[in-house]
């Protein structure tokens, strides 16, 4: 008994390591279904595949997330026998930085391409949120052209209608980063630490409103727990151009145009950024994707320091309800900019660059929340096995059966117990289950059972004899079998 | 100067850790053809998809491969946070137990699932062996009955005819561990280490021959460099069953199911598992798997360890050139059998499985050693920037034929240089070229060129006005932009 005991605590735990996760069936299925349909759009777009390792080197990595400061923060990482360190990839453009700098002699230029597939990042996992997921990303390296932001915005806007969301339920949402700087340099504050507190406060605008933003950026302000937070000492006329900018989404593209002008003043990068979002605008109008489909919102930030032009993020917009069940807005499923430095980390040189990476999980549980993700897996026939000694006979059918296309299989457990069988095609979500006992063999018959029919008909069957009994189960001709199964198939699929 | 050397020093290489690759365009798209036909034969089989993350605990994996004794040996591992050993996967299998172990009072009994994705090796990397490779798999846990190792063999069969393999061109090869321990058994010998050398001398026997074997397993046998080797020691009766097994392929089936027969005596386990091969044989039969499909192998032995029932291997039976330009048979390109003990590591129950590994990127070179695997990504049609201020224009006219299906893009590289646009075209192996100058706008025209066509007239164009001289290039109305490029690219499809 303790022998017992001691060897059970030597078997391995059978779980994956925390933060990760198994996809099932349908998972895997629905899935695969929407990266075709993404794969379609970026392809008839002009952008080619790429895949890369799983595996980088820390060195080509750039040992951090872009948006972490500490070396090998969030990423696995192992040293190889040589000693090298090596990690999981955290996104797909960094790869594609190396990819691009080492190929850049053979590849086209400006080179477009797609990837997809898995990134890691070792980060404490939470409720759905895992250290494996899944991006899909398209980029243009090589393009300096403002029309390569444009073409990636259109694209972002077919794939969502790809995908199956539709029309209305989305926004493709453009800002451009210089706008901002333009924003700081009208401030006039010229300290880089007194920039960056400003920058942080923008950021804060979502949660303290214009008001708090205003006393922020000010003497400072009273926070709800009764703390008192340090203004950045800004004069009221340096604040004035942040709240211009804060409040510059007008009711169409050229009021929110003309009150940034306002907001970036004289700023020469700023005046930059608002021609580079006019010039995006006419675009994407030339291309027939107009305001229901995309729009200049200057509240899109997009936290990723490496950023430094036009910026735009795809949000769903319609209502769910969160685990409070209170409705909220389904958010943002996609984002993406230019970034013209990443490459020169490897080259020395400057490369204009500008992707997007699509969050594909959350797409994928919008389309769920949408219900359009049914049923894409069907169940397969079950041909049961009466007499264990003609598996031969029962053989033969599953391969006329898959032949013609049918998803079938023979029942595979022990086939004793015929209530296992039945139970075992519910699990499955079969369509039709195939009986063939001595009697029908002999006189060139066999039975198909409806089996959702049969389920509302019946909600607990054991023996063969009720089950024959039901009437949605049917004699039919041996040698009809194929077309009469797939009656049963699609009326079964009709009655849904 | 000097300062600039060692700026460029401290820049990180552009290149993958060793053993690792890069796939682009053409070899990420024909890999999802061949997947995706894959997985339409495994899901018509009634097998649903599994996704395991590519991380898992040191503990659930074994801490080695199945074929290698030393711990860590092979994988590529490291210590999460809190000092747990985590690693990649380097096979589907062994996620495989996991999984069923962790869920297996949810999952259905039997339980056929299906996988694909990449694996990854700690292995010294050599010519054409990388660290990560793709592996497609199908297995049924659960079921004891041999009726299952048959389903796997014909599924490989369909599954190797829906990529492209031409029947006659492949043969699926069936044998039976418990043959081989019949055979041991049938020689008598029942020292452990005894055995382990006969089986290790059986393995020599494509290299050594049958006379080989038989030196080795009797008094000994002077190698090729001159070098003595010990025999194992056995009596001529003793090696007789070894002999007779090597030499049992018959002309048909059933002569070789007899030559076993004789070879393995009166051994039960070898009996059983000459009754196993004669099921598979007839279970197949009745599908319509013939010999020109499967047969008998007793050659075939499969490496891993934990093989205990049928085991059976997919072989391309054309030949090809191999490095040194010699006619060799393309040979193995998936393999498997029944392991009835990789569950049992987790839950102490011996659960019954059987399924089969496809390597994916030896089956993708067969295919393209066929010429099966031609063509299968088509350019963009490229609209080029004749006026750099029209840039809508052209976006305009890229939307229309997107709009249409038509794989399009706008050139996004400085378009001052006409000849740039051109090789990028070249280079994309674009269809079709559109130009459209300021002389059509004004008439409503735009000139569309066949560039395969173009190509073969001409070896070098470098300016406008030669390229407006090809009879490849015709002038249209631009309002039959789409109906045009369409003829075009069909006419340039049938030309090759």
């Amino acid at each position: 008994m303790a022998k017992d005991k001691k060897k059970k605590s030597l078997r391995p735990k059978a779980i994956p390591p925390k933060g990760f996760r198994d996809y099932f069936g349908t998972d895997v299925a629905e899935r695969n279904v929407m990266l075709s349909q993404i794969t379609e759009v970026y392809h008839r777009y002009g952008f080619d595949a790429l895949e890369t390792p799983a595996v980088e080197t820390v060195e080509a990595l750039g040992k951090f997330l872009p948006d972490v400061e500490r070396p090998n923060e969030g990423v696995f990482a192992w040293q190889d026998d040589d000693d090298a360190w090596m990690a999981l990839r955290y996104d797909l453009t960094a790869p594609l930085a190396r990819v691009y700098s080492q190929f850049r002699n053979d590849l086209p230029s400006p080179y477009r391409r797609y990837a997809m597939g898995p990134v890691w990042r070792n980060e404490k996992p939470g409720p759905g949120r895992y250290r494996q997921f899944y991006q899909c990303d398209a980029d243009t390296i090589g393009a300096p052209s403002i029309a390569a932001d444009a073409e990636i915005c259109s694209m972002l806007s077919d794939t969502l209608e790809a995908v199956g969301i539709l029309r209305g339920d989305y926004l493709v949402k453009v800002n451009n980063r210089k706008v901002l700087n333009g924003v700081l340099e009208a401030t006039g504050v010229s300290d880089d630490i007194k920039k960056a507190n400003v920058l942080r406060t923008i950021d804060k605008f979502d949660k303290v409103g214009i008001e708090g933003v205003k006393q922020l950026l000010g003497a400072g302000r009273l926070d709800a727990s009764g703390a008192y937070i340090d203004g950045v000492g800004l004069s009221e006329m340096q604040i004035a151009p942040v709240l211009a900018f804060l409040t510059s989404k007008g009711f169409d593209a050229s009021s929110t145009i003309s009150n940034l002008r306002s907001a970036v003043g004289n700023s020469d990068i700023g005046l930059q950024g608002i021609s580079e979002l006019e010039m995006i605008g006419e675009l994407m109008e030339a291309g027939g994707y107009g305001a229901d489909r995309v729009e200049i919102d200057p509240s899109v930030v997009r936290g990723l320091a490496y950023y430094t032009g036009p910026v735009y993020e795809a949000e769903l917009t319609f209502e769910i309800l969160n685990e409070k069940g209170q409705r909220r807005q389904f958010g943002s499923v996609s984002g993406g900019g230019r970034y013209d430095d990443l490459v020169k980390r490897f080259t020395g040189q400057e490369v204009p660059a500008t992707g997007v990476s699509i969050g594909v999980d959350r797409l994928l549980a919008a389309l769920r929340e949408k219900g359009r993700m049914n049923n894409l897996v069907k169940g397969p026939v079950i041909v049961t096995v009466m007499d264990r000694d003609r598996l031969a006979d029962y053989q033969q059918m599953v391969s006329e059966l898959r032949n013609a296309g049918i998803r079938a299989e023979m029942y595979m457990g022990n086939p004793k117990n015929f209530g296992n069988q039945l139970k075992y095609a519910d699990k499955r979500s079969s369509p039709v289950a195939v009986i063939e006992g001595g009697d029908e063999k002999a006189n060139g018959l066999v039975q198909i059972k409806d089996l959702a029919l049969g389920a509302r008909l019946s909600a607990k069957i054991e023996t063969t004899e009720e089950w024959k009994s039901q009437p949605a189960q049917i004699e039919i001709k041996r040698d009809s079998l194929i077309s009469e199964v797939r009656k049963m198939i699609a009326r079964s699929e009709d009655a849904m």
